[in-house]
């Protein structure tokens, strides 16, 4: 079959690699309609996230079950999925507790050895471990392009909002109109916000925001803290999603939060950084982090996809054919596009 | 000043009343623009409910401050204010644990003794005691009409959807179309449920219910069980929001609602009944009951209506002047109207 | 092997069964140690519950595991082990929501067709399906008849302290004495309960939970709620678990709970009963009930108990052969004992 | 009255100062019978916090109700009360979220205008704003150096455990072990801590932790994140309470504690600091931090001391008469004692 394999920093290409096994009973291989290029691709593409030469990228999919071990129940040959951008294996320690994402023999799509030597999606058939826990029936007459958000962008937005504990005429504010911050506006408006404010410099990106139901405000050319004010009496949002990941948005977000008001940073942090701890400290705000449970909320986030309450689908930009796919990547990489959907 | 007064079962008069003096140093008199007729209104002019006669009653109020106590802070003279339906203290054992509807302290505006001797609201003026907690700004633009509810139809709403412990994505089910069923099929579509099936016999109120984004199912004519398990893959509701107030709705509620789930019963029970504690117990449904603590969810609720994210304006089906109270009330009695606004 | 299996109503026997075999990859084989005779075997025994003829009966165990399907990962051959008293899947809806307790796929030791056809553990040998989930290592230095309480009873009891939303400082009742209560009891003390309010009949059970810190009172020779108002400044306890499993009790609980309070009712109800809705529903009380969540307590448990936080064993009046097994239920069903541990 | 006053960095004086008369209706004056000098008055001693000279210090206590506002109904004239470290007003939007440790009108005994110019409890008398909320009624039995912990070090040692999130059966690191760390260690074994390990360098405090059933690990020479590992399999402690305030501190909690774990820092951060924020991502630690919410805690904490749960009485290692106030600040300055107390 064919697939999108790393090559070096800079350079990915298509070529032909052998179709993918059952290994587990509870396995099941899916052959692919649509993936999705995801900002986590370009941190390989990057070499900032080392992977092994020749393995296939991609983590995000849409496809039929062409096969399934014995063990599997959910889903069966012949049904349309998606399916999470990780696995979990149901039964250790942080899966016992809900926490997905951390589970102890996680393995994550495309990203070579570092996280479990799981081949990608970008291809046309993709073995899928654990595949009651990760997969997902496409609700009828959802299109691809949609569904595949529900298994990676759409369930970061949905956690960004919910381990916040936002409430109910709650104010927001969503640092970084990416993707998943993108997907974070739909989310808390969704949720009922009574107010979002979305920062970011690019005006696209805004306009998008703004047709979402928020208040979108310029990084630099606005004043995102005096945005903030305003919208509570002076007193700060009561939610702040940083979905940038850099200490400067960081700081932002710790001066735009509310005394007690929590902030909820979904963009990656890789480093050391000087932290405002007297002022985190001093307003009593929690700050959480760390990857999606994309599994924990993926039902969730497709019930309220189905029922219309979110669309992603206004953030796909492109469409191309998977042979294309170092074009899309290099389009991406010019951020060129917020979301293209490769079709084998 | 004109007031509605009670003077026995089924018998209510306009006649003047003295005007409100200031008494404590938190109080403020408020001169009223709007004031509802309730449902809790009937339970007095039916007689269930006692009250002593020649007392005012009404307890949904929209205004503008004349006198404060100098304790007063929140609100000045020459605001443009809503009350909530009761009081409290703020600093009791309930207050602080945020249970502000069971404060022992708590009046409520026109019930007679039986809830603290408060005189009511359908009147041109009244005095509003612990008015920081009780009193807040009408948002610029918002409609007289709209406001009364916030302090308590909405607030009551708001209350069964944040006591289920609703979450996005959930599917929830209202029985009762009342004006606070209609209130909680808003609430719980603006906090995030994927689907709200809205149960009633009356073909208006499904109809408002249908508007809102609810599946409209007729209580006989329909199979609201059935409709539960078809939005749920079998499984019943995640959370039932029991908004009549008697045993059957229970039942149903019991019934339609899925294991772990939750039943917030919003509708009042004054009496003894059978109810299946075998199913309850096997079901490990949450049942949860009593008034809303308005107080609680104002700010929140204010904050929703103000963004547009709820908005009460259909379910006033009536505007009369005060003089008219007495055939307001017969109207409401013969449930003619949803909702009825009183002008002084 | 020998096993006890039910022969009819009173009537339960040793006899020769097949050894179990494995059949999934998850199974694993437990050689028994110990094996606890609980209060729902009595309701097997007492012909309330339908078993086929010739199953083995049992349900809390600690033994040794002799065999593992290849997917076993967290136990292995040879660890003394105990286990849960039912099974989960880990990865259905319920599931994945952490409640173990109403798994789709959940089956109960013991109890024959009517909770999935699982041989039960009062025998030498038992098969355990999802092993991962429902068996544990056993602490260094825990007793066989300590362990055993993990997988049932003190679980049971955790559960009930734990989803009632108890919190330290608050005020607990507990209803009833039995091996529940009593586990309950000890529960609410080291979750950090600053008084327990325990009431029972029998003087032995007061005397037990007066010996773990308890207010021990007597249902009718004494005045259990005016131990709740003395406790409380007249407000009524702040959780009230009900650990019998009648309406009477229940109206009890409801009387003693003050507004807003929570009643955890663990005692098994099976049929209608009249409830005082109109008092439970003034007062705002959060009902729940429902089989314990043992899987996903079972950790917490053990480690509590390893640390000598909670110690069942005063629980254990007895010790029997497994070949007396007939001989210990007619003592038990006469309740001359508290538990019963039988050693194959 | 006699009262002890700052002076400047390291001075500090007993002088005489006009007796203090009541304000607003809410108020109250008590007579001090005791009080304590704390880690807080060292950062005024030090000329950290700047105060006025001649203003009273001190702001842990306990005395006897001499005169109330008319509106105070909590306390009466002649009660033994115990205060809390700052006021609240019970109706600002922080108050009406239980997040009293923000409200906006907050006044802090004995920290000049820099937190609201309320004079200070370390004098024969001492004036106390909203006395419903601020004073409670001291349990009979309770010794005066018992009871001043309530309203600050222990209420903080609770708030660290309480926002923490911890649960029954979880284990727990303190890092730090002066007076609000020591707290800490009790009320996290109180509320079921399976496990605690306390971390400091002083031998004396490490005892005072081992008595209360923690293990006592030495910062330098043990090894605090074997110790964590060792308890909980590899993972991390579930919560770690940071009690010391600085960034190294924080950076042991970060490693000490699991993924998905939660750090609640108590200690006081001033300043901006390097924090590994990649660390802290990764493994999706919740950190949170802020001033203690001890009016917010008081009752639980009060409830649980009476009980005999939680028991300061062996943190207090010296008394002395008000008059050697000064002696005392310096005694404390120089770490020979964790609590003094202070009698007029």
């Amino acid at each position: 079959m064919r697939a999108l394999t790393f090559q070096g920093p800079g350079e990915v290409t298509v070529q032909e690699r052998p179709e993918p096994e059952l290994v587990d009973l509870g396995d099941a291989i899916v052959r692919i309609e649509a993936s999705g290029v995801c900002g986590s691709d370009l941190h390989i593409y990057h070499g900032r996230v080392r992977v092994e030469q020749g393995f296939t990228l991609g983590h995000e999919y849409v496809g039929t079950v062409v096969a399934t071990g014995e063990q599997v129940r959910s889903v069966a040959v012949g049904d349309r999925v998606l399916g999470c951008f990780q696995t979990a294996c149901g039964s250790c320690f942080h899966c016992m507790r809900g926490e997905y994402q951390r589970c102890v023999e996680s393995r994550t799509f495309g990203h070579g050895s570092t996280l479990g030597s799981l081949q990608g999606t970008q291809a046309e058939m993709a073995l899928v471990p654990h595949a009651d826990l990760v997969l997902r029936k496409v609700p009828e007459g959802m299109s691809a392009e949609a569904a595949l958000f529900a298994g990676d962008v759409m369930g970061t937005g949905f956690h960004a909002v919910d381990a916040s504990g936002m409430r109910p005429g709650d104010v927001v504010a969503v640092l970084g109109l990416g993707p998943v911050g993108l997907c974070a506006v739909q989310i808390a408006k969704a949720a009922g916000a009574a107010h979002v404010i979305a920062v970011d410099a690019v005006e696209s990106r805004l306009e998008l925001a703004r047709s979402f139901g928020a208040e979108a405000v310029h990084l630099t050319e606005q004043d995102p803290r005096a945005a903030a004010r305003a919208a509570t009496a002076g007193r700060g949002v009561d939610v702040c999603i940083e979905a940038v990941g850099d200490a400067r948005a960081l700081e932002s977000a710790i001066r735009m939060t509310r005394d007690c008001g929590a902030i909820q940073a979904i963009g990656v942090y890789a480093e050391r950084a000087e932290v405002h701890l007297g002022l985190l400290w001093l307003k009593a705000i929690t700050l959480r982090g760390g990857q999606a449970n994309v599994i924990g909320h993926v039902d969730r986030v497709l019930a309220m996809m189905a029922a219309g309450v979110l669309d992603p689908s206004p953030l796909v930009s492109r469409h191309m054919p998977l042979d294309e796919a170092p074009e899309a990547y290099a389009i991406y990489d010019r951020r060129e596009a917020l979301k293209i959907v490769l079709t084998p």
